[in-house]
């Protein structure tokens, strides 16, 4: 430790040294205030146990705009109001069922899903022989001789050799995003996709599909990975081909109206430079939306929270935003950039969480090489904390579409070895978020909202 | 990332840029092969579900034992054996009860842990006033007028403000490890530590404390965060003061013979020196030692079979080494040092792996300023895989009594801010251990492992 402190300094100027100082003493405040002091992680319980899993249109999606709302207001954010904006609302309906029916008769029940914004069934299911595949390659080689009439079950495997998890779920995730209008333009009647998880577990994980309008709507279900697995096997054995049949009933309801939820603590100097924090208020139905991404909202209060306590007065203004339906829409984020282009203001920096509230390592920013190389040099204020690295990509979902009104856009990076095991499905829960790594997170958000509100970009 | 290789790249020198190259094509295969088809997860689960808590002298140690040399013969050790040791044999015997009885006959029970190595209490129990205290110094002004029949309470809290948990454990640890000592000087009958964890949760954490020969052996428990919150409260009534039954029924057993098990890849060029990789065997009685340190030991079997399945001949000869009674003795340590003394070989690097099976950060190092720059200057080789810091300080307890034979000792720094949820506590179950976590840190410990083998120290 002593050590690292004597390698850091030498990088740093004289006088860069003195202003890192005092930012450091500044910033050792604000991980001892939200260390000892943070409510992130009894913020989250209320959001998880008394609201609840958060589906855009839901009525405690509805509820979770009241509540983090009163949240802000109880800590004393200057203003918290209500953003309109209208949303998806997708039904799940009755719990999905799937059975393989074997050439002998034995039927064995499958642990599916449905997947979000997608179609369900006809009423009496949909049974048809499977065929599956592991790549479009593979898919595109059947063409509509192979695939006509059947299922596709697209059992594409994260590869686990990504240390960086989120490169795996990249790489796997068009099997759920496109899979099913791809299988349906060659004649598939229906379409399972292999779980977007890292292990082998029970736990169906769903998540948005995407259509394209070109092609038939399919009805489309995640299979747990266990469950990919013995299907695949059974795909296999040297007898007359299983049959599947399964029925879903979940389905597209009109657009409703609601709401972002932002919080503001108003700039001293530079009131109409706007510096955003944010995660998303809207989750899968499947369980909390502990991690996804509950973490990210209480841990963007917290960064206000923070910063009220120790009479922080930030020379730019710092808003928390709580955006709606970043899971099947991205409404919310669209009507707040929509927003932010005539509101008169300008956001200059805007961060997201939304990798799960895990132990903290770096951010990720989009911005010019320069603006990253100033946000790279405060490396030492953050290092004690457990920020390294910044990365050149990223920027979340949410606060993407404020590259459009020239906002430099930054995720916050956290550990990302665990957030495929809860991701979209039922362990997605409160018990599965660390106090200490949420706060740390925090920690890193609060220093470096409050580093750009001092500094600028 | 790819402006990290080119930064990390910079300080290299062309010679080294080509064998870092070299090594860091084998140690992506390593990764791949870990992260593949690692064993170290289900090693854990029979670790954890078959075996059970495995205190020295138990049958479940002695069980583990033989698991753990049948894990090593299987993966194909050259050799693998047991190197006897004889090990304290303390046992806790029925559950421990504690009930504080109020002045107006109200009862509130407390949940209480014996600490490891204490002396049980008389079949009746004790039952004293409680003389709550912060730290040695308010015990020492106490003094015998204060303490004397009393039981004394020592209410230190972990100080959350330090990010690295282990320093908050080292400050909080003397009122366990030398407590009752501390207060039997004093004359106290009794001593209630808070248990060192980061959380307010219910679960009493166990741990050894060290009694002082010169001073009445007393009997101590660890009270759960909770119920220190809890009991400081009522000490604080302003009624007639509550006094406190507690009983505990455990004992020390004369010594019983025990082992460290031991499996090897011999060197193909310097088989005579040693590199060993281990954690320890036991683990204490409350629940599966999933992180402590179950984790340790099959990330050490991990290591021999990465190097066995990918067809690696090292240089110098690597060892797992599953050390027996870390909690509450270090007998195998010391016995496995004595014998590393006479046997005519050379340990040159010994790294442990005892702080949990968390996402690897870094490796602390006790060695010359030389050689942890060499070790350092493998920093890009292993930055892909999670681990970043060169700490100045550590090895692990079981590997420190090899300082004395010349070795290099070190230790895997995992993330810690999860640690201090489960340690020495009933929450330390394999379910609370992540797969992919435990696999990077038997990645980043290969690696290094290899990379000592290849280059010598």
């Amino acid at each position: 430790m002593r050590r690292f402190f004597f390698a850091a300094v030498l990088f740093c100027t004289s006088a860069n040294l003195f202003a890192q100082d005092k930012d450091s003493v500044m910033i050792r405040k604000i991980a001892d205030e939200v260390l000892t002091n943070g409510t992130a992680y009894t913020n989250l319980r209320y959001l998880c146990k008394q609201v609840g899993p958060r589906l855009s249109g839901s009525t405690q999606a509805e509820k979770a705009v009241r509540e983090t709302a009163r949240m802000m207001k109880e800590i004393g954010a200057d203003t918290v109001w209500l953003q309109e904006c209208m949303v998806p609302h997708w039904v799940r309906g009755e719990k999905e069922e799937a059975i393989l029916k074997m050439a002998n008769g034995t039927k064995k029940p499958l642990k599916v899903t449905a997947l979000g914004n997608s179609v369900g069934t006809p009423v009496t299911g949909v049974t048809a022989s499977v065929i599956e595949v592991r790549t479009m390659d593979e898919l595109n080689q059947l063409g509509e001789t192979g695939i006509k009439g059947k299922i596709v079950f697209f059992n594409h495997k994260m590869n686990p050799t990504f240390v960086r998890t989120f490169q795996a779920y990249g790489e796997a995730g068009i099997y759920r995003f496109r899979g099913p209008s791809m299988a349906a333009k060659y004649g598939a009647v229906g379409v399972i996709v292999r779980s977007l998880a890292s292990n082998l577990d029970d736990h169906p994980h769903t998540g948005a599909t995407g259509y394209i309008d070109s092609f038939p709507k399919i009805p489309a279900v995640a299979i747990s990975t266990n469950d990919a697995e013995l299907l695949s096997r059974m795909l296999k054995l040297r007898t007359a081909p299983p049959t599947l049949y399964f029925k879903t009933n979940c389905k597209m309801l009109p657009d409703v109206k609601s709401y972002n939820v932002i919080g503001e603590i108003r700039g001293s100097e530079f009131p109409n430079e706007i510096i955003a924090v944010g995660g998303h208020l809207d989750s899968w139905d499947l369980a909390e939306g502990a991690n996804d991404d509950g973490s990210g909202c209480v841990q963007s209060i917290e960064v206000l929270r923070a910063i009220k306590a120790l009479g922080i007065r930030p020379r730019r203004t710092i808003r928390a935003v709580m955006f709606m339906n970043e899971e099947n829409g991205l409404k919310g984020a669209t009507q707040y950039a929509t927003v932010a282009k005539t509101d008169g203001k300008k956001h200059i920096f805007a961060l997201e969480s939304d990798a799960g509230g895990f132990t903290p390592r770096g951010f990720s920013i989009s911005s010019s090489d320069a603006v990253r190389a100033k946000i790279a040099s405060w490396k030492n204020l953050l290092y004690p904390y457990g920020v390294y690295e910044f990365l050149d990509f990223g920027g979340g979902a949410d606060v993407s579409p404020l590259k459009d009104v020239g906002a430099v856009t930054a995720e916050l990076l956290p550990d990302s070895q665990r957030y495929f095991d809860i991701h979209h499905a039922e362990t997605d829960v409160f018990e599965n978020v660390s106090s200490r790594e949420l706060h740390l997170g925090a920690v890193n958000m609060t220093a470096l909202v409050w580093l750009v509100s001092e500094y600028g970009l």
